[in-house]
């Protein structure tokens, strides 16, 4: 059984601060900072180069990725760390349309978050080869997936209104119909128990800045399934993803697994806090982590309906059809949450109208869910977002 | 004039190393442990998501652009940071492509560093249109620029012997040639005086953790020509490269010039280690470095030559056709390398048999190199490479 109040003890929060903005960035494990400032001084500072070796950096996305990899329901050796999200999903889908040469679409939903259709349309051009990004409504999908699509290419977990796909299921349609699938998982490692394994997915991406608390910029990770690894082709071959780098030999040749997916140079003193960040889940039930995620989540939903009529609830009412998030629909939901972010409670908001809060049971308990109901509530009834000032305040995150 | 005596008190290396591998790693400027720990504890830990805005990191990658791009000649708004040199290398590649749709020829050398060599590679494969890699040794390259090379693509100082390439020559012989011009700068920004808009070159790449001692896994940049800046497609279109990221809009509209190579999240601990080590190039001379690093590398080659008959000089001997690294060639070079590091002098070794060292003035002197060409004479004289035990070491890096 994980003990949440042990585990809020390993975070900073800022005094008086109640933080549902972890969905969208992770606040700083305490040990980061000194993980960090370790991987400065006596790693880069003593060791310089010889810290490839002696400190394993070179070896930290294989050995980070399997860590995130129990977190997710991956084979050993099937998780590789590296870039971004972005960048990990291109090499997806790229591998996927390859293994497809015979369909021409790629299946989405309106719900995905948008670097993914971006990235999608950029591959698509650069194919030149008719390539089709269907993109349907997020309750539609089980019924567009059909002969003509080579790949579906989902993210679990909506980022505006945190609806939670049924991964096991329709990846069983999509494969039963011959496309492959890729999950991104943004919203769901570290929020939710995921098995990528057993869902059978063929690939998965995600990133370790928001639920896992890598802190900002953290890179990203990608899953190859066993039975792909080996005929994957990363579009973005790099030198670290060749078999032998140091031998600088003037061809491509793959390297063993997902290992291919890396690309270049990793980013050594975020994987660093990455290191510190994944320590914590060492001790975590997912199961449990689940349980309390959804107790907290129906605790603020019932108190924001009880006293908030103006806010409608975005989020899938049925817990077991949300992630670890729940939203809620205003039109002034803007200046409503510049309002509430004044007074000490983080959330977030994501046009045209929703304001978003993460639900993280490591550090956030019921009495910041009250908390943040009641200041809510404040903010609404006295109609404190009705305010020129917060309206203007330019949308950055 | 540069104060050489002065940079070197701004770094940390450690007690009784000479260290000749800034080329490959520089080492920890002081300042970066303490901007490291700022962005942790100060920024990630109080600010959490709201320090996109209040600590600026979603506008680094363009800030900090602009600071290299005084380093090597670019227009201000031309230079962005992110991912790694292969990652922009791949942008930089895949839009000079679809600028020159009728060729159908990359020219590149044999001295190009590999990781640029795959990501060719793998882009022609995705791309399946018949384009072909034409590889030619460094001295042949200007004579093969000709009607069908859509793009020629070279790093600019060669990471094994370190040769110079002529960029203003080779940009003006291909531009008549009718074909485009990227430049990588791994070997070049921070070691020697560049001017990518003087030169007319379209793109150019580059890393920031050898001579600009950013940190292991720092931050790539890449630099589009204001010319090209508003018709560039970057393959990679991720959202940060959005006309308006925070709209979250379905589609793909490209941001205004350069800022479209953005793609996913930016490592902002990185940043803030490139952020510190950018502060020590305010006060240099770049003609003043490139004079001193002459005169070491000079020192250097004649030091050895003097001493170590066994090792031929594999850099060019005219001072103006290097960059700032001296290489020899030596059958056991890879063992003498250990046995160098094993005594205090850190270069590195490049297959089959290069020993390398980079000359890196704002914390090497002469001192140093004349300590160096010492112990590497002590190292051959006494055949300190003949020890099986050297040679079985694993080379990483």
């Amino acid at each position: 059984m994980t003990d949440f109040a042990a585990t809020r003890a390993i975070f900073y929060i800022p005094e008086g601060l109640v933080y549902l903005d972890g969905n969208s960035l992770g606040p700083m494990p305490l040990a980061a900072a000194e993980r960090v400032s370790r991987a400065v001084a006596q790693e880069w500072g003593e060791m310089l180069i010889t810290g490839w070796n002696r400190a394993g950096w070179m070896a930290m996305p294989r050995r980070l990725g399997d860590r995130i990899g129990r977190l997710i329901g991956a084979e050993p050796g099937s998780v590789v760390l590296g870039d971004t999200l972005s960048i990990k999903l291109y090499q997806a889908l790229a591998s996927s349309l390859e293994m497809s040469p015979d369909r021409r679409v790629i299946l989405s939903d309106t719900g995905n978050f948008p670097t993914d259709l971006y990235m999608a349309e950029g591959l698509m051009k650069t194919l030149g080869r008719g390539h089709e990004l269907r993109l349907v409504a997020p309750e539609a999908v089980e019924r567009h997936i059909a002969e003509d699509v080579a790949v579906l290419m989902l993210t679990e977990v909506d980022y505006r209104t945190g609806r939670l796909h049924d991964m096991a299921r329709l990846t069983a349609r999509a494969h039963a119909a011959g496309a492959l699938v890729i999950w991104d998982l943004a919203h769901s490692a570290g929020a939710l128990p995921v098995d990528v394994a057993g869902a059978g997915a063929d690939f998965a991406v995600g990133c370790t800045y928001k639920f896992l608390n890598a802190g900002p910029g953290a890179p990203a990770f990608i899953y190859v399934a066993p039975r792909h690894a080996e005929r994957a082709r990363p579009a973005l071959q790099g030198w670290l993803g060749h078999a032998a780098p140091f031998a600088f030999e003037p061809g491509y040749r793959p390297a063993t697994g997902t290992e291919r997916m890396r690309v270049g140079t990793p980013p050594v003193l975020q994987m660093a806090a990455l290191e510190a960040a994944l320590d914590i889940w060492e001790g975590v039930d997912m199961a449990a982590l689940r349980a309390r995620s959804i107790a907290l989540s129906e605790l603020f939903i019932a108190e924001v309906e009880a006293r908030c009529p103006d806010l409608a609830l975005a989020s899938p009412r049925a817990p077991e059809a949300r992630g670890s998030q729940v939203s809620f629909r205003f039109a002034e939901g803007y200046a409503a949450m510049q309002a509430l972010i004044a007074r000490g409670v983080i959330g977030d908001f994501r046009a045209p109208d929703i304001v978003r809060f993460g639900i993280t049971p490591l550090y956030i308990g019921e009495d910041e869910i009250r908390r943040a109901a009641a200041i809510l509530h404040h903010v609404m009834e006295n109609r404190l977002w009705d305010d020129p000032a917060l309206r203007a305040r330019a949308a950055v995150t």
